[in-house]
């Protein structure tokens, strides 16, 4: 797989926004993960066929960033893209870019694993290959 | 002022959990920014004070992370700890822990400006040492 | 204006899902919210030409609620219409239905003034016949 | 049980806030929802017991509703009443108030059942009378 990139648009609403009149900042990682969920369903590897096909119970977070280039407001459409960029035995990055327009709102980043529950209900990160595997074959 | 911590305990609901079970991410950065804005009021420095004595339109986000060590679920007891930890001329960064009694369930981080509305609503960081000065005086 | 209805596509994802894997309902509230919103945007009547025309702070709520029929789940696409059905000297009353596919998932209400700040902060209904007036002109 | 109350407070934070800067209505649903779940785990009914021992994947909601009498901001504490004011075979019904010190700020109500998931994932509302026993016997 290239590193190929997946965009989804946001329409910017009244109730995202906080009294200073700019998104709340935590509505962006509503949408990277909503993009990210997207983005599996895309390839045909929604969160139900990983469950199945992997036993995973979810694409877990282990670190998240983003850096804040210039505000977003209500009435604005922003345009969230993601790329995968990176992959290690049990981890995989993505990183994110916002624009509205043509201005860049934010860039970020997620660091996600393939969660297993335990006995015990622990989770733990599995190694990730198989679902690099299920992602590059995607639907076809 | 010392880099003393602020403590702000959350109770995690099964609604701010996702089908995996575990705290959907977004939240902790909701949390990150209540405490953050329940600290500013322990100090007497809540948002109005700051928009009326300051101009301010808020403590905007400029750059934030996390890195995620243990899950979270509903029933647990969040114990959040945000210390402010470095000024420059126009920012402020703040760090934070969570732990759920012993167990650390993340680390995390913000820096924040002191974002002013210019001329056509646009805005911009300011210089922060009236905002520092404030919070060092407190209430007294 | 005849009682036309306004219809859009919520794309459900894990993250709007709770540990029983169905949509955690102040979900819908902010759908039915955005709806409003995005409905007020394309007749032209975004809120911040209702605050510079009108003077509002806002199209708030007065009273709401809804009815689940059946559960919605991720993965699933939600078709969320709204139509305006009674206007009073301050009210105007929008009900919701919400279909995954031909299946009924909830139907609800809004009742909304347009709220007005007063002297000291206080916030009251105004006569809204200005804004049903504004609706019915459109973007014309 | 007598229909006893219980009783939670919410900080109002910044965040919980639209550019209106009163809460964004969807919030308060959040707070219904772990008032709920707060006062099962008063009760040591929370839902990690009723899965293991009813079967249940949650109590879910069936119908919703509130009526907003004052506007509530942030820096301000709410304080949430709870009573459990009605059962029938699959529902009990709730009712909610809200008030900032002795403002009457909203009344609401939820209706819920307890789901139990059948063959092919489907939820139905299973008979509610044990759950009922659980709550009236409480820790005791």
């Amino acid at each position: 797989m290239t590193a190929e990139t997946f965009k989804t648009d946001v329409t910017v609403s009244f109730g995202h926004c906080d009294p200073a009149e700019i998104v709340f900042y935590p509505n962006f990682f509503r949408w990277f993960d909503a993009a990210f969920h997207s983005f599996l369903e895309s390839r045909g590897c929604g969160q139900k066929r990983l469950k199945h096909d992997l036993g995973t119970v979810g694409t877990g977070l282990i670190d998240v960033g983003a850096t804040f280039r210039s505000p977003v407001t209500f009435g604005e459409t922003l345009t969230l893209s993601l790329t995968i960029v990176e992959w290690t035995s049990r981890t995989v990055k993505i990183t994110y870019e916002g624009h509205v327009g043509t201005r860049l709102a934010f860039t970020g980043h997620e660091v996600r694993g393939l969660f297993m529950a335990e006995e015990g209900g622990r989770l733990r990160a599995a190694p990730i290959e198989p679902f690099r595997q299920m992602l590059e074959r995607g639907r076809g």
